[in-house]
């Protein structure tokens, strides 16, 4: 089978009104809300190396850095996503901004082409000397990434060349030869951007830098960190780095020997992300069975039933099999984003629909949900419950999730769908249109459907010359009774494999091919070692996860709301909701309030009648702060 | 009526096996066992003023201190539970431990009468210059109540005078005069150690400056703590202590303004109890009315079945009404210790068997629960529920709530009964023989109980003459059909006031009063505000809440029983466990674990036939890890 790649998401029109919104709302709201807010949180100052203390707002760390250390990334991040942008239309003020951001970044760059703003404006003495902690390859992984975008769509290339010096720099200092650090970053990131580099460069340097990057994290002993905690004399039992393990940064053992998924969920995504990439470039068999046997692990233990990663806030990630707690879920918008990253490279390794099932499961809720219906307010971390006290917050200490949101959306269509030589997969639906070059020939794809709302989707295919090929239809894991045809001609969808129907026929000018995937509102259960969700169901239509929200349904909390186990789900089209969406009903119970007195009493409260309106969770929090529930006690 | 007023702990013999085991436990193994640790963890070696480094086990504090701040305070409370084991039998060994302590506090004194070993030895300039974080007074307040008690069994007032002239120094910088500062300490506790004092010595500058202490606390502008920060030169914008708001230490507003429990838990108990000792000393309506109300408050909203208090690990304290989670629940053992004595002092401005209760609660629950059954290990926190990940502690980072379990549970005997002028009133049931002055006549009297286990009780009456006086028994709230009898002669228990039952008759010796408490078990509901206890109820069987332990319920973790509603609740004595307990057994439903593969389907687990058994909560956790739920889900 040949191999199949992404497209380029500039060449994917977003027709459909779900994604257009949000595109809309990303381009005109968000982008340039967000180089406002980098100038207000003066986090573009700190480019001038001539930092003003850090405003009150941002505590310091434990370690005595401020959280300035990475700032460098959310302004890579900001770049990229202000760049993807532009991809779909150009903007002189945009560019103009980054532009400036280019310029400093020029005025700052050391003459060895060291880069870091934190370093070169506080300790420039003491670059390079606490990897395990202090982000300078995680921001050069960003800059990169921002660097690479902004050269794709302008052509561009000065802020690429200042990166590409920085990194000339860093493989001077670090790498296996005599003389050099054996060092990686405790945040992983620019594995991947160098991946990238590697794909637009073909500079084989930058690949052998990952395949070091990737095959050096976790070596021991002696570990790294632990080399380098004594160059710069702290005694060990002095060390107080975050969470005090290596698990954490999952530098615990070679990449290849890791079988869990484990620490700072962020990191772990990122790294996964770049092994599968560096697994399909170098047909690395070990690492890629070590990609697929972590992709199990956090399948089938770890992973919130709207694709939220890490439950714990203490350490930013996961902590042991089963342990999702819902109000207190941390749920990191990064981690979620950066699953779709990872979902991406590992279907491009095998072109598996649980792959695509998980990458729309995390862009449809985990992901979604971190930006607000207006573009400017955000969630870092996305509980699954809520008693009403958090809310949305129009910025955040740390930023990082608030460019992530914005950067993923800004390049959605890139995820809709890959070629290869002899065919085309269609991974995700939405209304879409573009035209791609399929064994010589170029062919018009015009994707037509309301979805996620409905699953009726129009396929219309349009070769220049009728052409022969695969065209590869995802009938999504979630979806039951499938039908598909070609022409008013059924075809049998059972012959589908791995979650791919592959059309292989001669194709001409006209061809329509229509899908049916029925989306009946589904009760969800979780595995009984959740014990958070024991009893409890969560409501899912197509790819979205339902949430109940005060909003839907006021009268007091929705904690108070059981929904019986026969009741029947109606879907609901609400046009005066967000613009349009479907909404899902219910005949319920709820705990009577009544006239409690005390706080416990041994009369059972009584259940009134009640409907349960639920909302896809992706949309809550944007009509006030109340209650909110995915898993709702299930009554029989 | 005449006032009762609390009997002396050692003039009660506990002859019931439960408090006799507790009392022996803490006698033999916690105390001494506490000492050990006070050696170990290099906290006796802060007297010497010459301190180590702290141990790595100990992280250093946010502010830059150690947590050394504080030790002063825990080798007090160590001497006060230690002397409260000699007054029950003198033991040499013990007493040569706590002289030389002494020895090292006179060496330490200042010639001023300064005395904190934490400053004395790493800032003695700084003396007096954060009481809003640094607990001197609080330290000051422990070690008082460990010279008190000490003086009082021991009869050595050596520690008394040198806290005395601690005092006298204390006197002399703080006060309303001119020149004097007018501080008092972030965390209260000096407060009630004065007023135990000022009842030892009646010396009115004792009870003056009590009165002066909690009159001064958040009286403002300016408030003390933004006075002593300003002269510290710490701009407001760099301050950075703990929680950074007044409601953390309850000094937010005048006390007698304060009608919401809010900040730290602990802090709060302290201040309350010194609040209701002095309303009473005084006769302060208001001062007595705002314990009233905060009473309230707390009970109404605020705390767990348990008696714990406090659910958030962040403040150690109270957040927003009915947030009460179960698996996160802070409810640290030193809030639920205080809220007995807290209950203790309103229960004797007011005979009202509502405060009685709760003292009862959170003795047998959420303070018991902090000791484990060898009485060597320890739980700071008093989680609801646990995945079997936490389990108790050898010692803690912060100890204090060790040696305010050991110190409760050394004079326990205190709680049971009070006496006034012409009556006694008992509390407390389990098994004890005193002899008390009624009216002028030594009164033998014997209760014999195997309570909490039955609700039997014989109370054995013996006046040396005959003599007229209430004897006033406690109906327990939880109470419903007790029955009472005077040597065979019911008595109407309908005419019971607030929970006590007086009885005013000629008693002669050999007089028996026989009572019934029946105590089925029973199921309670939470409040529908508590959501995380919708749907749910607890286990309750008199004064013990029950839990329900992976120990007695193998074959997975607990979360997975369901507690049909018409379940019967069978007692069953089991002599078997920990020297005789009452377990309750019931029927009920467990989700079937199957093969699950996935970690969500939408196929309902399927439920089978279960045993559930509930224990004791204060007994959970001392067979080795394992799942625990106090709230179980009820179904219909």
């Amino acid at each position: 089978m040949s191999r199949y790649a992404p497209v380029n998401f500039p060449d994917v029109k977003l027709e459909g009104q779900f994604w257009h919104e949000r595109l809309e709302t990303v381009l005109t709201r968000t982008i340039p809300s967000q180089h406002k807010k980098l100038s207000e949180y003066t986090i573009l100052d700190s480019l001038k190396l001539k930092q003003p203390p850090p405003p009150l707002r941002f505590p310091r760390h434990a370690n005595g850095f401020t959280v300035q250390v990475f700032w460098d990334s959310d302004i890579g991040k900001w770049i990229e996503a202000a760049s993807y942008a532009l991809a779909h239309r150009r903007d002189e003020d945009i560019e103009a901004k980054i532009e400036a951001i280019v310029d400093d970044f020029e005025t700052a760059q050391a003459p060895d082409g060291y880069l870091n703003c934190w370093y070169l404006g506080h300790e420039p003495d003491k670059r390079w000397t606490n990897l395990r902690d202090n982000h300078e390859m995680y921001n050069a992984g960003h800059l990169l990434e921002g660097a690479i975008a902004y050269f794709q769509v302008t052509g561009r290339r000065r802020w690429l060349d200042i990166m590409e010096r920085y990194l000339e720099h860093i493989y001077s200092v670090f790498g296996t030869g005599p003389g050099q650090k054996r060092g990686y970053d405790g945040h992983e990131e620019l594995e991947l951007a160098l991946m990238k580099l590697y794909y637009l460069t073909r500079d084989k340097k930058h690949l052998d830098f990952a395949t070091y990057l990737i095959n050096e994290r976790g070596q021991q002993p002696p570990h790294f960190f632990d080399v380098e905690r004594e160059a710069r004399g702290d005694a060990e039992k002095q060390q107080r780095y975050v969470q005090g393990n290596y698990e954490y940064s999952q530098s615990h053992k070679p990449v290849r020997e890791q079988d869990k998924v484990v620490g700072h969920a962020v990191r772990a995504m990122y790294l996964y992300t770049a092994m599968a990439d560096l697994a399909a470039e170098i047909g690395d068999a070990d690492l890629k069975r070590a990609c697929e046997v972590l992709w199990d692990d956090v399948m089938e233990t770890k992973m919130y039933v709207t694709a939220g990663l890490g439950p714990s806030a203490q350490n930013e990630g996961f902590t042991h099999d089963f342990d999702l707690p819902n109000q207190t879920a941390y749920a990191e918008t990064c981690a979620s984003v950066a699953l779709i990253f990872w979902a991406q490279r590992m279907l491009h390794l095998d072109l598996d629909g649980k792959y695509a099932d998980i990458l729309e499961l995390a862009m449809f809720n985990g992901a979604l949900s971190g930006l607000s219906r207006d573009g400017e307010q955000y969630f870092y971390a996305n509980p699954l419950e809520s008693d009403g006290t958090p809310t949305r917050w129009d910025w955040h200490t740390c930023p990082c999730c608030t460019m992530n949101v914005s950067r993923l959306v800004a390049s959605v269509g890139g995820y809709f769908l890959s070629t290869a030589q002899d065919g085309v997969a269609f991974h995700l639906y939405g209304g879409i249109d573009t035209e791609v070059e399929i064994a010589g020939t170029m062919v018009a794809l015009r994707e037509i459907s309301t979805y996620p709302w409905s699953g009726d989707i129009r396929i219309e295919v349009d070769p220049k010359v009728p052409t022969t090929f695969d065209l590869k239809l995802r009938i999504p894991g979630w979806c039951e009774g499938a039908k598909v045809s070609v022409n008013g001609n059924a075809v049998d969808v059972s012959a589908a494999v791995d979650g791919y129907l592959t059309i292989n026929r001669d194709w001409f000018e006209g061809d329509v091919v229509t899908m049916e995937l029925p989306m009946p509102p589904v009760r969800l259960y979780a595995h009984p070692g959740v014990i958070m969700d024991a009893g409890r169901i969560a409501l899912k239509r197509g790819p979205l996860v339902y949430c109940v929200e005060e909003a839907d349904n006021p009268g007091g909390r929705v904690q108070r709301l059981k929904l019986p186990r026969d009741a029947q789900l109606k879907t609901e089209k609400r046009a005066d909701l967000f613009d349009g969406v479907v909404t899902l009903k219910a005949d319920a119970l709820a705990i009577k309030e009544g006239d409690w007195q005390a706080l416990y009493r041994t009369d059972p409260p009584q259940d009134e009648k009640a409907t349960l309106t639920a909302l896809p969770y992706y949309l809550w929090a944007n009509r006030g702060q109340g209650s909110m529930v995915v898993w709702v006690p299930e009554v029989q």
